[in-house]
């Protein structure tokens, strides 16, 4: 569990798109932001008041998180500089970068001077159980998708925050690295053991209230043949009751998989469900989730009412729309 | 790669059953074995010549393998007195316990100054890629079960064995312990990373010439909710042209989860094919093959008839019939 709040280190980003990370944490989890750190050459601002460590501190942050994706693939002198200071300065680190805090001798030295944490989110820090298959009270949904990449993060993401909104109990539960520094826990499931895929998806989805609903951040697709057995342990160890489609309409092919079309909705609903069902009987396809930022808003919103119409379930781009009419959806089961 | 020939260690087996692994060695690759090599109160014989470690390294015996399931799940002073004297002796050493041999300081010094090997077969040793879903020449077939242990790696081994009696390229492809300990090389999927179980796969099946078949050891069931992210991994990874539907009629839930039936033959064949045909568009289910050990032999060879009229598909028990008409159904493909 990473200790909140949180300030966001922006680096020597070179663009927006390269601090995509802290954007994300700012965009869902405001509440755990106090600001961001920017060092000379950065060409990002995410929006939030520029502050040294120092400041930081007093206002309350307890991590710097690195919310950039760095350049080269390694972790920079310059910015080891200011991990150095900050752990000195009482912080804890956290990073989801290939490159791990904890590899860096200088870093995990200093860390363990200071007594601080580093939390590099690639990494599983738990022992996960075997699956077991027992039936979870609570709800949960899952958001499948017809590709990689899709939005299901976003999807799921929205849905809990369109439920915590209207008051309802939600929690999103993280898979992946962004969403675990979102949210400051969860399970990087492309980094587990086969053996314990599904156990882990159980272990981060546990029993709750009757009418709470854990939104689980999908990965791969069952169509998408270098992490479909992922996808596979998210829909068995979830036992999802509610799966959205997701789906990106302007990809011509698979990501990453040049040969691979891909499939149609309705192939992944009729793929999804009994595999579904199997972990649990009563599990529905309630709506779907469409991507659709690369279309002009007009064409956007001809192609949902297309597919709506076609398959007979609430379709919305949550980005233009929001999530309320999936979050609708939900009710009754 | 484990070095053969092998000496066999029984240890001190209480019974035959714990010597199962050593048994299958012998049953599938007798030309890999000098002998077996039994301490004081061993109660298991597999029939081989019993040998000391030097009459077995004499017969030229490269590594021993420990084919027994040991009690309490550590490697015992006993055993450990016979194993470095077989590292000092110029044994090579083997084994699929959970206890690894590399985890005991004396067995790795001993192995380290004598300059011997320890293969642990749980713990890959090989940096598995990514899948990336390319079409690969050869052939491949994978069984598929209606549930874990219910025949799949004695099916693949029982039609390697029988296209290699008629001269046709066959190899068997090991996924877990006791496969990889009977041909000396595999993957220990259940061991793999997420991200790379698929390409494990592929990695284990490479290109071949086009008459070649890969008979890939199954694991785990798209219908077992703590192993189908494996299964679908293999399925992917495997891009099987055949499909062999495995089943076990006699047993009254999944293996290990009391609340889950098994599904029908026809089931897992509906699931499987389209999803294996995600990999590879001409993949066919070809065959069944039951494990009829639970039934008497009037009682099984009724069944298999049953089945094999419901089915339209070669229908056969491999212990009981050998699996002649399973690579009989791979003709034409």
């Amino acid at each position: 569990m990473i200790q909140t709040p949180y300030l966001l280190f922006l680096g020597d980003a070179p663009d927006q798109l390269a601090a995509k990370v802290a954007r994300g944490i700012r965009d869902w989890r405001p509440d755990n932001c106090v600001g961001q750190f920017r060092m000379e050459g950065c060409n990002a601002d995410i929006g939030l008041p520029d502050m040294t460590l120092a400041q930081a501190r007093s206002a309350g942050a307890r991590t710097l998180v690195v919310g950039v994706a760095n350049r080269g693939g390694v972790i920079s002198a310059a910015w080891k500089k200011v991990l150095v200071m900050a752990l000195e300065e009482g912080f804890d680190l956290a990073s989801g970068l290939h490159n791990l805090l904890r590899d860096e001798p200088d870093l995990a030295a200093v860390a363990k001077a200071t007594g601080r944490a580093l939390h590099d989110v690639r990494v599983p820090e738990v022992a996960y159980p075997i699956a077991n298959g027992l039936k979870r009270t609570g709800k949960r949904c899952l958001a499948v998708g017809t590709d990689c990449s899709v939005g299901k993060m976003y999807t799921s993401l929205a849905m809990d925050k369109e439920m915590k909104a209207r008051g309802l109990k939600s929690s999103f539960r993280a898979t992946g690295q962004t969403g675990i520094l979102i949210t400051g826990d969860g399970v990087p499931l492309d980094a587990v053991v086969a053996d314990f895929i599904a156990g882990a998806v159980e272990w981060l989805t546990p029993d709750n209230d009757a009418d709470h609903w854990d939104h689980i951040e999908g990965q791969g697709s069952l169509f998408h043949v270098s992490y479909s057995g992922v996808t596979m342990a998210l829909i068995h160890g979830g036992q999802p009751d509610a799966l959205i489609l997701s789906h990106e309409p302007t990809r011509t092919h698979m990501r990453g998989l040049p040969g691979y079309d891909l499939p149609s909705l309705e192939a992944l609903r009729d793929t999804a469900l009994p595999l579904a069902r199997i972990a649990n009987p009563a599990a529905e396809v309630v709506g779907i989730s469409i991507n659709t930022a690369a279309m002009a808003e007009d064409e956007a919103l001809d192609h949902l009412a297309e597919v709506e119409a076609r398959m007979g379930l609430a379709t919305v781009d949550p980005f233009r729309q929001g999530a309320g009419r999936l979050v609708d959806a939900l009710s009754g089961l």
